[in-house]
């Protein structure tokens, strides 16, 4: 069989994937994004991932949204987002579009993977019967599937999809070995299993273990901070202790964390399991942008010479240091908040620019002598001279959030 | 100075701290427990942690349930239990016990350390408070105070309390002094701080990342039971990424994990803050013995050989594995129900025998083939020889909790 891999969705999680592909596959890179695909084609990744040298094409691929130009895999992968609505119910409508799309091109005997997070049953319940329904090819007789959850960290080099485990699992032997020959392009370490369901729930509760024990710091972080206890030393102390998992409080926002613990909990109810511990993580991580805004707002009432007519900067304003991921983010929201109550308000974030986020004018780059507040929100790597010259300025107030 | 010191309370944590601490000093080892201060006289641990030949007097040291022979001690370490009262409220009634104890015999210069866990605040808040009023002596001018969480892991030979960091936490740079000689005996690994406080919060957050984290994998575990989905696949695939952290499903009880987040929790609602996260793992945990109640009657159920006059034998009553402590154990909750149900139920656990347990006849061996059903409830190393041949004999239903 000539393999023909294609991936449906070049973002985050697609895009790598398909330049892994790309070098042993002639590789078709899907997006009905039509900006995305001018853009790539250019060389141009607006995510600050990948610099131009790295998206040259290889061994024929090419970058499409066209999907007369998808015809000829025989291989789909899924990397759309699966986000949740605005009452946290998982919204499927990109999985859903994608496999009406794929249906109208899928062949005898094509194999289509699923990236996406999503809770177990997704695959073959949801996607699959889509598959099936609007091409008119039967499961496991005509066409297969099977799931790979993705485990991209985004601005995480040393965990980069090469150097990492990938789950895939298929619950048909010969898909399996067509499926290893694609993935071990991608990366030499595979873990396989039969059931897709198994490989489902791993990965959305791998985001739930995270999103948890960062909401257990931020509880702490509270508690430490309203009865005046150093929370670093704390941590730094129990630390000592062979079984304690150092994790920090943060504003845990992004794509991934603050959606899955609901993904997991919607398929939990179904079974008539509320799932307490999981959403009790979500919960404080969703307000911790308030907590550090009435600490920021203290801490800066402390300075005299800080009013409401300062000239305040805010840097960054990303879901985490080193991304240019605006989704789900937190110091976002947080600057929103302090909008409203500073008039002086600016924000610089190099790694937001030609992006578009709201009315929101970002800066590029910043002279620190301006400002009478310099306030460090997402402390991105490449702040740090800037950083480091204006602690030493005694003439500016900075602040970081925790 | 020449250095006495005493342990107050021979338990898991004091025995120990006193056998390490008398091979080198003249040791004071008080209980109040008459029976417990004549059982180690004669070299008997009904705790089952140490042997005769480790329970030797060395240097002159000796053990006491009689005040007056507590006076000659000039370092006092307080190792009592901190458990909380049925609504989950702390009693610290041994601490202030100890506390009224040692006033009574306390003598100028004298240093005072406690081991127990309490939520910060209470080693000089409370306990000094309580020393000063009884003595007539004043705080950090007549006698000192120190914090010295203990982290002994009952059963666990590898984190043995001479192997493992110990903090210790005091105000005062010449009584650090001090305290650094006398722990330095039992272990070289100490970290210190001069915020007591801080010292406190580290001790009880450990036991509750931990209670928890096990809380999370508890939820996880009904809802893939529920669902039908394994489990421990799924755990063995999410353990392939970098940062997952392994933590096994479980009957979390003993003296640790089921209080302290009741300490903290109490701390932090003085200070107007709720701890939904801590308190949600302590819930599920508290709760999960009815939902493997539930799931052996239905896995019973499924072996139409075995009724309610069948000969059902449970193995370990313990709270864990390898520990003859019984405190907070769900094995005896899940155990009393179980009871309820059956009325050929016998149960075996050699780590408690001597010990009365309610009205329960706890075996000390059994014969299995005397036996329809065995549930191993705690897995005792000692069971592993029988446990292979049980599961060899087809004749024998053997189940597990997890």
């Amino acid at each position: 069989m000539n393999i023909i891999p294609s991936v449906i969705g070049l973002g985050y999680v697609g895009l790598p994937i398909f330049l892994k592909l790309q070098k042993k596959f002639k590789t078709i890179g899907f997006d009905n994004n039509k900006s995305r695909i001018l853009n790539l084609s250019k060389k141009i990744d607006s995510n600050k991932e990948f610099p131009k040298k790295k998206l040259s094409l290889l061994n024929g691929s090419y970058f499409t949204d066209q999907l007369s130009m998808l015809k000829k895999s025989n291989f789909y992968i899924v990397a759309v987002p699966t986000p949740v609505r605005k009452n946290n119910i998982p919204d499927l409508d990109n999985l859903k579009e994608s496999c009406h799309l794929i249906s109208k091109v899928l062949k005898k005997n094509d194999i289509v993977f699923f990236e996406s997070t999503v809770y177990p049953g997704v695959t073959e319940n949801f996607c699959a019967k889509l598959l099936e329904k609007k091409s008119n090819l039967k499961l496991d007789k005509d066409f297969f599937i099977g799931y790979s959850p993705e485990r991209i960290n985004p601005g995480d080099k040393n965990h980069s999809v090469d150097k990492i485990y990938k789950i895939i699992s298929t619950n048909n032997p010969s898909v399996m070995g067509i499926a290893k020959k694609v993935y071990k392009i991608i990366t030499k370490k595979l873990i396989t299993t039969k059931n897709i369901k198994e490989a489902e729930s791993a990965k959305v509760i791998e985001n739930i273990q995270r999103d948890l024990n960062i909401g257990l710091m931020n509880e702490i972080y509270k508690v430490c901070y309203k009865s005046n206890i150093d929370f670093k030393n704390v941590i730094k102390l129990a630390s000592s202790k062979w079984n304690f998992i150092k994790f920090n409080p943060g504003l845990v926002g992004g794509h991934c964390l603050p959606v899955d613990p609901y993904y997991y909990s919607t398929y939990a109810k179904k079974f008539g399991i509320k799932t307490d511990i999981i959403l009790s993580g979500r919960k404080i991580n969703n307000s911790m942008y308030k907590f550090m805004y009435n600490k920021l707002i203290k801490e800066i009432k402390k300075n005299k010479k800080i009013s409401k007519n300062s000239k305040i900067l805010i840097l960054g304003l990303t879901y985490k240091k080193n991304v240019s991921d605006i989704r789900n983010s937190y110091a976002l929201e947080l600057f929103k908040l302090l909008k409203k109550k500073y008039k002086y308000l600016q924000v610089c974030d190099p790694l937001l620019t030609n992006k578009k986020i709201e009315n929101i004018k970002i800066l590029n780059d910043f002279s620190a002598i301006k400002y009478d507040l310099i306030i460090n929100m997402v402390n991105h790597d490449l702040f740090k001279t800037k950083i480091l010259n204006i602690k030493k300025n005694k003439k500016i107030h900075y602040l970081e959030l925790f």
